[in-house]
């Protein structure tokens, strides 16, 4: 089976028009290819540098049938798509990564699972069904441990930290009408994420590792390179490879690690570009928006070279201190998304600060 | 007189939805800006990436007016906008750079006088007004000389290169219906370009000069940095500083010299963002682009650092070849402008090819 690469002013649907959507299209634009978003929510930053919007909620048949109608291939930008919205799509055009992966990616225990059948660490869990399980389930995994919703969780949101069996919060309550898990906390000395791509080929290219700092559940900084071993970095690439070829993926993928002084263990993974792999705008030829297009218009990968060391600094909240900071900074490449309005934890945009590779 | 940078979200109006106007609107949208392109043509590369469009003539005057109160100030991507356009704009908005920087570049006669003015070089020149004189021009000029229209030229078009005063081709006749000048050709070393920007406080940045390669009156490679010695590179810049100053210029501006053995000689200048400045993109942390942005946004400018060695090659023509060399290679940056035709001459894209900073 030989397929083409798509054509120069080819459209390439998007589902989602946040940040990752905005910059998708940029990247698209560099390789003179044309994006459509598809989003519910009015004006969206991604909107803002497409070819071309579609205003509507993801259940609207009519709108997708259009939508599939106008675009060569359809992506997304974040994995908490209903499922429907997917199986109506998939009957028009192709989807890119395919359902497979956001079907591991959207349950937090479909995804250990699956990591578990590769052969992949993950920290230990257990399934939670109600209340009397959770204690139990405490006692067992031993605290402190992390509850978690198994859909629709993001940047810290549907999840509780539980430290004792005998004293369990009331606020487990607003978690626990929703299928859940309880996982153990891992003693990690860093956590670091890898972003890689695969080919429509089977071709496999990754970037190197960042390190990551969380703060409340929402990332701050990606540092590269990240601090840890050979060794170590090329078994996060290798893992990361089992989970591409598994899902018989076509695109980018982020996936979370935590490195413990015995091995690697896997936090999640994000079937679409991931927040941690901004730095690669201002540290690599070929970022890992125009990586993720390149994978899915069946282009050649490019092989994740980097010619920087950065810094990449999330804007969250207020943007103004972080900007005027960066504005005369000879090596600070700035991002701004286009949001209006700056809530609490929200993401604004980022920050390079770009060094000469050692 | 304070004047505060553009608001989030504000919107830039530019004449031109070229190549030069897509890429400024990328840039704008990092700053979380949006873009509204104004250009005769249906679907102008520039749409692709920007907020809005105005498909209309430059002599549209409600279209203008509709365009001018839909945006917060208007810039431009090509300098030969009619000057009627520019005036009826004026009464409606600001125009970075302003209009006087329009009004010398766009005749070649009046170019010249004002360089002139400020002491800088340039090749000499006679004003033609008819055949007769052209013929005495050549005499007294010596040969070989450039007969070039005093409007409208851009990448060796309305040019004809001469070398005998007895024996004058007749397709000169196209040219001298119009005002045109006869420049005598300069000996040079090698040609360099410098672009710079001046911001609405007078601040000055400069990038490290370029060293273009020309084929038959187009740009095809600018190496970054230029073979020239310090004292050329200071030249250069205070030169192209002295050009910003007297226009009172806000904005990048691009400066073309031929390099000597005894002096610089300004070629011309255009009051925009350049091909020769299409390196920057890998080369530092904000590129021109970016750079004219801020500048119009009174924004602070980047001090203009570079980090990388890079070769900016153009894409002209058919792009399949030098795509595909591109495609793969790990350093080699692509930037194609989504044109749909490949005509003979015509700038499909180009590559920055990426290497380490001596």
């Amino acid at each position: 089976m030989i397929h083409k690469p798509l054509e120069p002013n080819a459209t390439i649907g998007i589902l989602g028009g946040g940040q990752l959507g905005r910059m998708l299209s940029v990247a698209a634009s560099r390789l003179g290819l044309k994006t459509h978003i598809f989003d519910p929510s009015t004006d969206p930053p991604a909107g803002h540098v497409a070819h071309s919007v579609t205003t509507a909620k993801f259940s609207d048949t009519e709108a997708l049938k259009a939508f599939a109608n106008q675009v060569h291939i359809v992506t997304y930008e974040f994995e908490n798509i209903p499922t429907k919205t997917l199986d109506f799509l998939e009957a028009h055009c192709t989807i890119r990564p395919g359902r497979e992966a956001l079907r591991v990616s959207q349950d937090r225990l479909t995804e250990k699972l699956f990591l578990q059948s590769l052969g992949l660490n993950t920290a230990n869990f257990v399934d939670i069904t109600g209340p009397t399980t959770l204690q139990t389930a405490l006692r067992s995994l031993g605290t402190p441990a992390i509850l978690k919703t198994r859909q629709f969780g993001y940047d810290g949101k549907g999840q509780i930290r539980l430290s004792d069996p005998d004293d369990i919060p009331p606020d487990v309550n607003s978690l626990l009408d929703r299928p859940s898990i309880l996982e153990q906390v891992v003693h990690f000395e860093r956590e670091i994420s890898v972003i890689a791509a695969r080919g429509f080929d089977g071709s496999i290219a990754s970037f190197d590792p960042g390190e990551n700092i969380h703060q409340d559940g929402i990332l701050r900084t990606t540092t590269v390179p990240a601090r840890i071993t050979v060794h170590q970095k090329t078994e996060a690439v290798l893992h990361t490879a089992k989970i591409l070829n598994a899902l018989n993926y076509v695109g980018v993928i982020g996936v979370e690690f935590f490195v413990t002084p015995n091995n690697l263990i896997i936090n999640e993974f994000a079937p679409r570009v991931h927040n941690s792999g901004h730095w690669t705008q201002n540290g690599c030829a070929v970022d890992q928006f125009e990586q993720h297009i390149r994978a899915i218009a069946n282009w050649p990968l490019s092989d994740g070279h980097r010619h920087n060391d950065v810094v990449m600094e999330n804007i969250i909240g207020d943007t103004t201190d972080v900007v005027s900071r960066s504005a005369t900074d000879t090596l600070s490449a700035l991002h701004l998304y286009g949001k209006v309005e700056a809530k609490l934890g929200r993401k604004m945009g980022h920050i390079n600060w770009i060094s000469p590779k050692n």
